[in-house]
């Protein structure tokens, strides 16, 4: 009996897709940066399907590529080979249980994000993650990649929200490390070897993560600063003058801003002058209504008089505050319009984001002329350097030409500052080449050892993040 | 040359002790549990000189037993043979850098805790990590048993204080982690490895560590509840009601209180009548001053309305804090002179604890009469269910008899519930066995599997959690 056939009488014949009009969303990633190619499509709904899925390929000697919202930047879910298998978690969409009193969810893979952040608030309970996708990202993703987005500064990144995980492991055994507990020293932290992995290790099926008393007030400025190094020195000073209330600190460029004026409609900036540095500021907390608000003037009174801050205005409204949120949020949909953005997600110490930003239009001079599109969540030190043509010249064309220069020069610039290629967008497909390039090969060799001795086949998400087997059949190499 | 020698050859003579007096405060352990045997205690004062230690005890087929503060209370730093060496990391003890912008602390493994609090505090900064021990506990040990405390429920247990990890790996390459970085997705969360491992993976010599405002208002609050179920109903409206700022929930049963105002000089109740169950609430947060008292008084109104606390004080100064929480710090004390007690660990989930303290009394009823000691974390979940003997028994006598099954009646409640028989002490060479007996076998394979591929040897603190070579030599096996 084939595989396929295998399946089929496993799981049902509804839950294999074979056929190409069926498999192709499954197949075409976000981004467009890859045409997938897979056997066929799996559905399993409960995490017992997903051991069987995973038994019956490593049998059959194929690699299991899983896959959740499919909304990631890097390729990660993107299968590459008729050898392959796409295994889908949006069946396993269960919020399992919500406990009021321990305050936590224990939710599927599957779950989209925002099902959880309203079931959540259903109880007067908070899921901090937040990010652009997540009406359509599933938790099994935010998790296999460690997403990051908009509250890190206050909350962390995905990783930082799980207590407990259930994982189906390369053999096909499940690990039920799904516990609501607040501590547990009993042996090696297991779930973090799966948190970020990209299922490279195993495949998380359900999770228990911590929820918080839901915030009740929001206070949302939009700040004109000197420099980013007001901006960071900015950051200290609100956070220790609002009680510790910001949850987002984050950075425009007057370049990115000026492209969602160019290309989103309806969009009115900010503030009425041009200012080359622009921040958004959030404070927000379970606080009594009306707590937050003198904070926040106090805050920006006292960072005027020290001229961090040139000019601010303050939401008055929660549709003030939306607009706000969304001159924000549009500039990656700004940057598609304008012929797509060369895309990068670095990371330093945020005491060092005036040093890169200092340093890198030189390394970018030194390639040609460029059109920068600075933003991002600079509270975490992450800056999305995103790089188009310019505009006499064709997108496309200045692509090729030169995103591996772009790329190379400003990942070579956050490496000698000991930063990071890649903050939340994780390593996929995209990035594999600046993951054996920049990590420290002690680092590396280590990764490689656990991939070995966890998957000895290769046969978990093959091609992706650091692999042992498969690196000829990936076909970006 | 034997080993002895080359160690004082590239670390100097004064680094290597072989006298019995001047080993003997590193051998003996903090409960007085174990008498530690070791080839000698080698003490280096660098990273480098770490490796060179644990790259010579690997030619010559030593063990090492890492070191810190020897505060432990499980055994995980005592050596139990002369083919084994403590590693004192207690000279590796700069802290290397205060980052006021970035807010974190890059820290070498062997200062105290005290100390990195203070000087966090110097610069306004708080590290929020904090327990009983930590006028001489180290860094590096609380982060290699990922340590809890007093304020795990706000902050989170040591593991999650950290960005970045130096570790001295088994084959003596040094992974060099230690990157102030708030994100950074490129591979496997190589550090989480060496978090509550023990020194069975890796020793950790250096730790870049976030920092936070520091609080500038405490208010602390003693309270008697009408059970463990009120208490824990009134968890989740504290964290509403009070802008999430509680940052310590502390259970002390009312024969903890007893113990202590028995054996401890000029310890006075918190309250005037005898209640069962009491509490110690503390709000803490960089608000401006006066924030919190409104925000507590309206809360204790609250919960008295709803019948959750039946009396409660509110601490109206330093001094008065102090007080309510040297009752709550003195109970190991008051235990000790009490004649010493058989200690517990135990996490629920925090909606288990009802059913939990409900009923563990007819377990242990079924074993004989015992004087149950019941206090700890249970905004975590966690308590420390211990148990002396009756004031008309010997103590020695009685635990030697009982010990064993009061443990286990203990740990399978827990495990019933999918609770863990040890929240934050570790396992050390204490509870192996627990760790044996209660692990899903699944969870405990894949220890093995990463203990086999990163120590082959299984050099690196033998005997200790999930040991696959050296369990013979282990003296209580």
């Amino acid at each position: 009996m084939s595989l396929i056939d295998e399946l089929k009488s496993a799981l049902g014949e509804a839950a294999i897709l074979t056929d190409a009009s069926a498999m192709a969303p499954y197949l075409a990633d976000e981004r467009g940066l890859y045409q997938g190619v897979a056997a066929c499509v799996a559905c399993p709904a409960t995490t017992a399907e997903v051991a069987t899925v995973v038994r019956l390929c490593r049998a059959a000697g194929y690699g299991v590529v899983p896959q959740g919202g499919n909304t990631g930047y890097c390729g990660g879910a993107s299968p590459d080979s008729d050898q392959q298998l796409l295994l889908s978690l949006s069946r396993l969409n269960q919020i399992r249980a919500i406990d009021p009193v321990g305050m936590t969810a224990t939710v599927e893979a599957g779950v989209i994000l925002q099902n959880l952040q309203d079931a959540a608030l259903a109880q007067e309970l908070f899921f901090p993650l937040s990010m652009g996708s997540e009406g359509s990202c599933q938790i099994g993703g935010n998790l296999a990649t460690n997403a990051g987005g908009l509250a890190v500064l206050k909350y962390g990144t995905a990783a930082e929200q799980v207590l407990g995980l259930e994982v189906v492991l390369p053999d096909g055994k499940i690990l039920n490390a799904l516990k609501p507990l607040r501590k547990d020293n009993t042996g090696y932290k297991l779930k973090s070897l799966f948190l970020g992995a990209e299922g490279t290790l195993g495949i998380i099926t359900a999770a228990v993560v911590k929820l918080l008393p839901a915030p009740t007030e929001y206070q949302t400025a939009w700040l004109a600063v000197d420099s980013v190094a007001a901006a960071c020195q900015l950051l200290p000073l609100a956070r220790k003058l609002s009680g510790d209330t910001v949850t987002s600190f984050e950075y425009i460029s007057a370049p990115s801003l000026a492209l969602v004026q160019e290309y989103i409609e309806g969009s009115r900036p900010a503030l009425d002058q041009d200012y080359p540095h622009q921040l958004l500021l959030e404070l927000s907390a379970p606080l009594p209504a009306g707590s937050l608000r003198p904070l926040v003037e106090s805050l920006l009174e006292d960072a005027m008089e020290q001229g961090l801050v040139l000019d601010a205005v303050l939401a008055e409204s929660d549709s003030q505050r939306k607009a706000l949120w969304r001159l924000r949020e549009s500039i990656p949909e700004a940057e598609k319009h304008a012929g797509r953005s060369i895309k990068h997600d670095v990371c330093v110490a945020i005491s060092d984001l005036p040093r890169y930003m200092a340093a890198a239009p030189e390394k970018l001079a030194a390639i040609g002329a460029m059109r920068p599109s600075i933003y991002g969540h600079i509270g975490d030190g992450n800056l999305h350097y995103n790089i188009l043509a310019p505009p006499s010249e064709d997108a496309d064309a200045f692509r090729r030409l030169h995103a591996a220069a772009v790329s190379a020069a400003l990942h070579d610039l956050a490496a000698e500052m000991g930063g990071s290629f890649s903050a939340e967008h994780g390593v996929g497909k995209l990035k594999r080449g600046e993951l054996a390039h920049y990590s420290d090969p002690v680092a590396l060799d280590l990764m490689r050892t656990l991939k070995t001795a966890m998957d000895p086949e290769g046969l978990m998400n093959p091609g992706k993040l650091v692999d042992t087997k498969t690196a000829d059949t990936s076909p970006e190499s």
